[in-house]
């Protein structure tokens, strides 16, 4: 946002002028996601000097900050610090923050709170952070089937203040059994005398605590929620998640997608210092460069081949690129598939026979023109028609790998996201490799 | 979601089997999106009988479907059903659809609509679809700060139905400029005799028309909001947006990173015929080519010194594949950094010093390495030097490239999530093979 890159060019120009007492009035009427935004858009130094000057709302800031800044800001806090910032936090938020901290440091701060804050706290703790109960906040209004619409009126007026994100109010039995919901906007255009059970929309099904967020995230986008109740597996009514945590979700896994294709971790700092950044990144170059050592011990099994024909050595990229592109299109396309629940086991015979057509297509489409353009520049018919069938070659078998390579990581519990690329590259660059050298042993030699 | 795939995998055996009329009592009970999910996960032909075996609620099932499916399949309906279809649907999904027709059809269904309906949908299609103007819904309730809250409430009981996820109304004065916004739990807890005015919220910032909504989407994800007034230049109130078209914003934008970096569009049909995706596919393989055909020509400078130097062929690929994923690290990081409005201009110097120093330490730690085994491989202490030397000097250019081009496409408002990639592949490609042969040439001879 403009806005925001304004705050944070003027607030440079207050740090390199060290008018540090300047800071806090810039940001008094920024909000709470803001600063946090702010925070993460600063490197580590100048970050502690901005956040040693807001002292205000810290809770809502931290609520706001990605993993990797928030730990290193709460660092510099005191137990009774992070106990008193969670206290307004939901509970859901405060979960995810103490979830961050060293187990030793997560006990002495729920010391530190009072027995209803910790109460409300454990219950979402129990649940993994990836799960609908670690998303879940317990802020939940509940109310009986068997009261009139007046009695909840009333009701409400004597609650003072309903929880943020109400569009419904949770109808349970007497044992705290979810029996459905009562839309807030039926409350309002509904006759006062009906009874809470002429109204209850049962349809909404409840979200068993132990499903993961990628399908909560899932059924919201489908079904255009704004909040939803969650249960155990008995049935009863544990809270609720609201549409402003999903979107967390949401961002989160496509974050995760993006982030992962290059070996990065998406809750990152972005202003890590450098040495932080070398060390995240150096585990990556080092898995990649032993891909890149395989690549070249393929070339050097056809170092005499090499010695006698330097055009090789000179096109040998080519045809290993172009299966690394095919390649990366189909393995993009069925990642997302899979992210979006679209590949089957009905339909991937499909989609693998559509892919392998698709590449012969191309393939056969690209060899004549990179063969077209061989035979011109090294005025050799039979290195045009070796170079041709390799490239027709490493697109079949990238197109099968692509496909393939995800589907295979995600039987075997591993990320393909990750993964996916790395392999494939191997795939393509070995292939290619073998394929248009060995093919040239064949025949040119 | 296991339901859904089980369905999908029900619905091949039942299209297998030809037992088309099972089909509609199979789907009878999914939800419009569900629907919209599995048609886009069937192969054209199956998707055609689907489409024509659910009659019911085809109008939902539009507004849940992606351009390409359903562009695909309103090619099959005529103007009064697309009208038809369009009645039931929130101003903005119909706006949405609409604007994938072609500009006679627009007017034809258009003309066969009701004026109330025309007039609505006139005003969100007078907006571009990526602006907040595109995406607000005009179904919004507006009243009168000097009101009661009673007032309100008999007005609301009136009124029989309230828009999907209000959860607040829209103040207005006379002449209907936004003047702020009564929160519907509010309007529930607090004394019917106060007037609205006491309890307006008139910090919620209405949200200007012509704001990309990529703006929209962060304003939302920050402030955690459920909807938000639109309002014209003057101040005029036009609509209100609901954070379900924001999550489907932010969903299309993180598609869009993922998709774009392969050359793909993130609106494609995934089932789409072979050779539609063949044809898309095509393009993206030529403009690979291109670079690929660079890269072999700077290695074809070098002819002379690869033919006495085999070895150097052998290891050329592991210089640029080390150039190529250290500088799609950086791009990444950058890509992502500027997507969430993190890279700003005072900040730019500070990420690029990072990351140089970043890439000339990882630079240095994985040149001794590569050296070392290129020393033990070809027992040859200078060819190890050189290639060390290669790889720190393309390290540099791939933290410099990787920096510097995202910014610069943005700055020539060319999309850096399509573009960028393939540039700074050219680059560590280039820059890989000609520092590695041009100092082998150099010092090797």
């Amino acid at each position: 946002m403009t806005v925001v890159s304004n705050t944070v060019d003027r607030l440079h120009t207050l740090l390199d002028d060290e008018k540090y007492d300047e800071i806090n009035p810039l940001l008094a009427d920024c909000h709470p996601a803001e600063i946090a935004h702010i925070l993460e858009s600063l490197p580590i130094k100048q970050r502690r000097i901005v956040w040693s000057s807001t002292a205000l709302e810290q809770g809502d800031i931290l609520s706001h900050l990605n993993d990797a800044v928030r730990t290193e800001l709460m660092q510099t806090m005191h137990p009774t610090e992070v106990a008193a910032a969670t206290e307004e936090m939901e509970a859901d938020d405060a979960a995810d923050l103490l979830q961050d901290l060293p187990g030793q440091v997560i006990e002495e701060v729920l010391l530190a709170m009072d027995e209803q804050h910790r109460w409300r706290l454990a219950q979402v703790l129990f649940y993994p952070e990836d799960t609908a109960g670690g998303l879940m906040n317990t802020d939940t209004l509940t109310i009986r089937a068997d009261v009139t619409l007046d009695v909840v009126l009333r009701y409400l007026r004597l609650h003072a203040e309903l929880p943020e994100r109400t569009d419904t109010l949770m109808v349970v039995d007497r044992d705290n059994y979810y029996q459905g919901v009562l839309l807030i906007t039926d409350l309002l255009t509904h006759d006062p005398e009906l009874e809470v059970q002429q109204l209850l929309l049962s349809k909404i099904e409840p979200i068993p605590a132990h499903l993961s967020t990628h399908e909560v995230a899932r059924l919201f986008e489908q079904r255009d929620l704004v909040s939803a109740p969650v249960i155990d597996e008995e049935g009863l009514l544990l809270g609720r998640i609201t549409v402003d945590d999903v979107v967390d979700v949401i961002r989160a896994e496509a974050d995760h997608t993006i982030m992962s294709s290059a070996g990065l971790d998406e809750e990152d700092d972005m202003f890590a210092p450098a040495l932080t950044t070398t060390r995240h990144r150096a585990i990556w170059l080092g898995i990649n460069l032993l891909t890149a050592f395989l690549a070249a011990w393929v070339i050097g099994l056809f170092e005499a081949t090499l010695e006698q024909i330097v055009a090789l050595a000179v096109l040998m990229p080519v045809v290993a690129s172009m299966g690394g592109i095919a390649g990366s299109q189909t393995l993009t396309v069925v990642i997302r598939g899979m992210a979006l629940g679209k590949v089957t086991d009905s339909n991937t015979p499909w989609l693998l026979r559509r892919e392998l057509f698709v590449s012969i297509i191309n393939g056969v489409l690209w060899a004549l023109v990179v063969a077209g353009i061989a035979i011109l520049w090294f005025g050799d018919i039979q290195l045009g028609i070796v170079i041709g069938c390799a490239i027709v070659v490493n697109l079949l078998f990238a197109a099968f790998s692509g496909t393939l390579i995800p589907l295979l990581l995600k039987r075997l519990s591993i990320d393909p996201a990750l993964a996916g690329g790395v392999i494939l590259t191997t795939v393509t660059d070995v292939v290619g490799f073998a394929a248009f050298l060995g093919l040239a042993t064949l025949f040119l030699l």
